[in-house]
């Protein structure tokens, strides 16, 4: 059987010609200094509503150039399935897919609710935390949900203090985010979430998508505007999606910002020879 | 400085004479087939308020045995602000404390985001995933809530599947939950979250207690009905917050399970000895 959301996924990127996920990650003017969105937003609406509008025009704005959107959990407590819904709709009719960054890490009945949930809200995909071990259980609960869920699982990610869990812990004499590829390959999931910056090495980039297999989704979240970060996707082969969040959304024109990005990831994962003929 | 959540567990520990934590996983009867609320909670209510009034009433029937109650992000999804506040206050009205089992894992501005939104929801706690090692930055967001929050943090989970990336991995030749448990104590985060059965040895629960100190909880959540399995809870001291769900919640009669497993869980953590003064 074939994922749904890996061929809607394929759809979505040759129509698109993109490779480019936007995040979305909708912060109150309350909530921070900057990078919020803007006050205009609570004119009339709650914050539930104004989140929502807020992702909606990013949507707009973006959706020439992105063949898949991330809503990000954690900006998004508090709302309703009817905001979920809204948004997850919303996507659709662009022909992207929808992953919801929730990061799950449960186990038997809580797992299974969360998918439940997750399902109803109307979305592709999940991100997975796998250091519950039980990835292979999971999928399979996915899976029993119409059309099945999409599971991409962090399996290395950039922040400078995930080296040692991620990568100084070994089990079976490999770093633990080897074992949590292989186990992806060997349990099916989607893809791998994998860091492209900091201390993640493109040596470990090809190491990840040999173990994942060619057919599975790298998804490198929160990339760096420096050329050199931008540069480390390519090696993660052409399967791939890559997020940008704030650098579009909190930027003056997002649609540029977009197509900025949208172009220039499309050249770097194809190549110079690729784009000639693209 | 002293943590507002540990303070308040002390008190309610005190008052209610009870280490019995009541977790809140309020199944909606479409759910699944067995274990979900009575179809009763649908009267005239949409499927936020038939889960807050099932929550409430759980609530109303053990409070007088639990001294922290347990909502599980996994069964709230699609609550507002309002429905979390609801609950949070009727649980502080009993004197409890309310930790809100979300397994955050997360970075940097999502982690922020989240802890935001938490905060706002009115709880005192929630569950931490520390696979991406930023355990020590998220202790300090988390108290830089007012007042902050405490963070119980995954350390060695009971599922079978746990004991490959928990137990078998291992970073700077100790296994992953040791590091994980040095950690707690480290970044100086509340307790420790770990299960008590299944693969998870006497042993193992000695050396996470040393590790983390005794000024800090050990919560052990789903603990199985057999009496071995309670007799496990022993080993972790005194210092413990020992959670029952579904046994609870789902039985034909709450209170009188509730006060049950409240007083089987203190005459096996204060031992006979101890029991015959209290």
């Amino acid at each position: 059987m074939t994922s749904p959301f890996l061929t809607r996924l394929e759809q979505a990127r040759k129509e698109k010609r993109s490779y480019l996920c936007v995040g979305l990650d909708p912060a109150l003017p309350r909530q921070r200094t900057s990078q919020t969105m803007g006050r205009g937003y609570l004119d009339g609406a709650d914050e539930n509503e104004a989140r929502l509008r807020f992702c909606l025009d990013i949507l707009d704005m973006t959706k020439d150039y992105a063949c898949a959107f991330k809503p990000n959990q954690q900006y998004l407590v508090g709302w309703t399935k009817k905001e979920h819904q809204t948004l997850t709709a919303a996507i659709q009719e662009t022909g992207a897919v929808s992953i919801l960054d929730y990061k799950l890490g449960e186990i038997a009945d809580s797992a299974e609710s969360a998918l439940f949930h997750i399902r109803e809200c109307g979305y592709n995909a999940l991100t997975f935390n796998p250091l519950l071990g039980n990835l292979e259980t999971v999928v399979k609960q996915a899976r029993a949900r119409e059309p099945w869920l999409g599971l991409l699982v962090l399996t290395l990610t950039s922040n400078p203090e995930a080296a040692r869990f991620q990568k100084d812990a070994t089990v079976s004499g490999k770093p633990l985010f080897m074992a949590i590829a292989e186990d992806i390959k060997r349990f099916d999931a989607e893809g791998a979430v994998v860091g492209a910056t900091s201390h993640v090495s493109r040596e470990e980039i090809r190491r990840i998508r040999e173990a994942i297999g060619a057919e599975r989704i790298v998804f490198i979240p929160g990339i760096g505007t420096q050329k050199g970060e931008l540069q480390a996707v390519g090696t993660a082969g052409q399967n791939v999606l890559v997020n940008v969040s704030r650098d579009i959304s909190y930027s003056e024109d997002p649609r540029r910002k977009a197509e900025r990005y949208c172009s220039r990831i499309r050249s770097i994962i194809q190549g110079p020879a690729r784009l000639l003929l693209s």
